[in-house]
């Protein structure tokens, strides 16, 4: 029988379901229905989804969990009411805080990374635009402005990531797929000339080859591309070009675009461009 | 004299940071210098860290705020060492739920949307390949299969937003500029032909014209295209063109890429592709 876990929020849920998502995780025999209802800013609202609250609690049998980050006083105590077992971040952790700090706190919905403002939005557009300009080795030219320079065979999660650490970190990340003219013998003992000037920069993707096949196959079916020979060669000589030439990577398989970017981010010491308000 | 906050995890960071930032917002008369310290996944890099948090405390004259998620049991106790404010998330709300859950935490460190998850990883890197043959009026003939298509002038954020709407939740967004031939009189009174079929999935982007004429300068200065007068022009033109079409709009000149996609996917009620672990 499966809980229900709300995750409220008066701005766009985030926070709410961020955290949320994290403690339920701990909970790993435990069946949620997880629900977000970001933008509860006005009390009707409000008061419409403790109707669906009430309205769940008698279908699921057992009072849903609740985990907000509602600011405004009014409505949370309109949420207050429901009948759930609740986790209010928000008064959990403030009035400590405004202890700690002597300060009050200002009650404002979070509004972060605006497009109105002008740095963090430059450097954020600048970095996805960067991103798609230097897909799969569309160009090359620019790999001076590089930030970072993902390399690894065709499908191993480096346009997701490339784009990932532009949107999240404002990181300038081109990326190049490492072809079978790359990885021939002469290949790995020499870097491919378009990044052999650029070695500092370069960080290796790898995956699993059965994973990388299944991939490959939901983009050509029954290709020589797909098959668990041809991944398997790729990929084999992809990692003996990382350590040939002494190339950081990491193996896609197990992590999520989140992980893999944090990672990178954490390994290499880059700096994310934009500090986050 | 600012703060220093550090947010401190055994895993990406993503929570704590989050979390940590949203706490922290609420206080925007307090300065804070911001430290996210992820992957603190054993006992050394955990005593390391005490000691950066102590030649901080000491740089600043305060002790810092730490707020943390780390599960490990051993590793926390370290932590807890380090001379600073703390906001401990985990064993402050895992407790409780543990009561309500009848059930206990299986403190495990956070692992999402794994690329070896076929069924998220997928939906994902199709999403991300759906908006990237569909960015910027590429192609329209997929529109078919797009769960939303966002229409506005050059630059006014139709990229980025579809972008993280694929990342960050699989979902299909095409997007197609609005260009002065859609903005003469007659293409206000109809729609673009590839348009046309799809009215119910489009959504309009529309920006502020001393914004927009800034983030055209940096892209191409001194040039008509970057001019008040042609961006009031267009913004105009679009405005109507949605109000003619009763087409859903959103102005994102105050709004950062999470809201305005949060926002369409709470105005539209388009549903996310995957659901987060």
């Amino acid at each position: 029988m499966p809980r229900t876990a709300f995750f409220i929020s008066d701005g766009t849920g985030i926070t709410a379901e961020t955290l949320g998502r994290s403690l339920l995780s701990q909970f790993e025999n435990t069946d949620f229905i997880q629900v977000t209802k970001p933008y509860i800013d006005t009390l009707d609202k409000a008061r419409s989804l403790v109707g669906i609250i009430e309205s769940t609690a008698e279908r699921d049998g057992i009072r849903p969990i609740v985990i907000d980050t509602i600011v405004d006083q009014a409505i949370r105590s309109i949420v207050a009411e429901a009948p759930a077992f609740k986790v209010d971040i928000f008064s959990t952790f403030l009035a400590p805080l405004e202890e700690e700090l002597e300060t009050h706190s200002t009650y404002t919905v979070g509004r972060t990374h605006a497009i109105g403002r002008d740095d963090v939005y430059m450097h954020r557009i600048e970095a996805v635009n960067f991103a798609l300009d230097n897909d799969d080795g569309a160009r090359t030219h620019q790999y001076q402005e590089a930030d970072i320079i993902l390399i690894g065979v065709s499908r191993c999660g480096k346009t997701p990531t490339s784009l990932y650490l532009a949107l999240q970190f404002g990181i300038r990340a081109a990326n190049y797929p490492l072809t079978e003219d790359d990885l021939d013998e002469n290949g790995i003992l020499n870097l491919p000339p378009s990044l052999a000037n650029h070695r500092h920069k370069l960080f290796g993707l790898t995956i699993d080859a059965r994973r990388l096949s299944a991939i490959r196959t939901e983009r050509r079916p029954d290709s020589r591309y797909c098959s668990m020979d041809q991944c398997m060669q790729e990929i084999g000589q992809a990692e003996a070009l990382y350590r040939r030439h002494n190339i950081p990577f990491i193996d896609t398989t197990r992590f999520s675009i989140e992980e893999i970017s944090t990672r990178m981010m954490n390994e290499t010491g880059l700096q994310r461009r934009f500090s986050p308000r």
